[in-house]
């Protein structure tokens, strides 16, 4: 597993200030353990472009890990400045980038937006980089390859970052970590309230550490509860996370019995 | 505000892979600000002493910052050595200190437990050290001045770090900055659970950085829903933060009118 450490940058005032609460970092390191990474840190800083700059570097320099992960910093103000701290720290310049540039104008076309400097700047990525499209909001994503690292760059929007991790991002880092394998689960649960359900999550995510799981609302939180549940289990035998997803999805599912929850049999999304 | 510089460490396999919500960095983030320090950033790290020394030692060296917060690995396992990482930033070495010991062995002694060498480990403190009663668990905490610096490391389990933070390390910190002002304020609302109350809190802490929100539930969520809520306002004019301690209490009493509370005019905890 040494080679492949990763680690992840959470970075903005509103972080490492408490004004929010990290869960792109739980989120991060979780999805990344389930890949097979050895996820050694995460690192929050405020929007300081010579601090991030200095400590991404240190890490590359000192850790050469196979992969770091940022957050936060992509957008159009004066402080999302993640991608000019990327390039000082790997020493690959900015450049616009017509495919990101496509992705953004299309984003502000959409809604009969100008394309003004500040939006244009969303589309300066390190040489060499892919922009990841961003479904759900108008920053792109960065993935660069710098020597045996891929450093990839998300929005700190979680909404933003968790649909461009699964849809671009995890499928890619895959073929990182052969050997891995995965089971997703689901399930859907009628009369109990996402708040209701949320220490029995809790406590399944502290027991298994290789384990993902999230409900999605579906219904009305009071008046009419529905939650799709849904489960990733990981490991290096078929056959352990098919049990362990198994095992997973049985707890869960008497634990909603005992909140009160009816089990839907047949999945209707 | 420079010389006031505070960095944070949140420490444990838990965190950086996800299967806990790192709580503590937003909450040692917002009570540092509110004491007037420039809160630089946060570093998580998984159970690595090799790790964790060298970064401690990083920061000290490299921003030399008048705090460093360390939450987590000061229990009885093999695991715990955040002291002993810290010794090896600062070369300080470990020394059994008397006053930690006494503090451990009436803990223990409290329910007729055995003091054993894994218990009696976590009263070495680096030499010079003091250590910070714990009244809700049983590792003490430590407060060390290196140099210019003071590192002060707590429990991860969060009712321990702020029951510490409040009753010991916050009153010792104010001294540190003078020319800041705090204001407390308390109010009793009836009717409303804690988890309808909870998007409205996290408005107003995304909204307002110097000011700490917090509900104490005291009734029962569903049947009788009772919360005290504190406010805890901080900046350098003493009226501006009475304005400011005042505006979000009347935001927060409309919020929770609103949401069919009844506020108590009259504290009887």
């Amino acid at each position: 597993m040494s080679e492949c450490r990763a680690w992840v940058f959470t970075l903005g005032n509103e972080v490492v200030q408490g004004r929010v609460i990290n869960t792109n970092a739980a989120y991060l390191g979780r999805r990344l353990m389930l890949l097979g990474f050895d996820v050694r840190g995460n690192i929050s800083l405020v929007d300081d472009i010579e601090l991030i700059s200095e400590f991404i570097k240190y890490v590359l320099d000192r850790h050469a890990p196979k992969v770091i992960i940022t957050s936060g910093g992509l957008g159009p103000t004066y402080d999302d400045r993640t991608l000019e701290a990327v390039a000082r720290a790997t020493g690959v310049p900015l450049r616009l980038n017509e495919e990101a540039l496509k992705m953004v104008r299309e984003k502000y076309a959409e809604r009969n937006m100008e394309l003004t400097e500040d939006r244009v700047k969303m589309a300066y990525l390190p040489e060499g980089a892919e922009p990841i499209p961003n479904p759900v909001g108008t920053a792109p994503g960065c993935w660069l390859t710098v020597g045996a690292t891929i450093i990839v760059s998300l929005p700190g929007v979680p909404r933003e970052l968790e649909a461009m991790w699964e849809g671009w991002v995890e499928p890619r880092l895959r073929n990182i970590n052969p050997g891995i394998y995965l089971s997703e689960r689901k399930f859907r649960v009628v009369g109990v309230p996402e708040s209701a359900a949320a220490p029995l999550l809790k406590a399944v995510l502290k027991k298994y550490g290789n384990v993902y799981v999230k409900t999605h609302p579906k219904g009305h939180e009071i008046r009419a509860p529905m939650l799709d549940v849904y489960i990733l289990a990981s490991g290096r035998s078929r056959d352990a996370v098919e049990r362990l997803a198994k095992s997973v999805e049985d707890e869960l599912k008497k634990g909603f019995t005992e909140l009160g929850g009816r089990l839907l049999t047949e999945e209707r999304e």
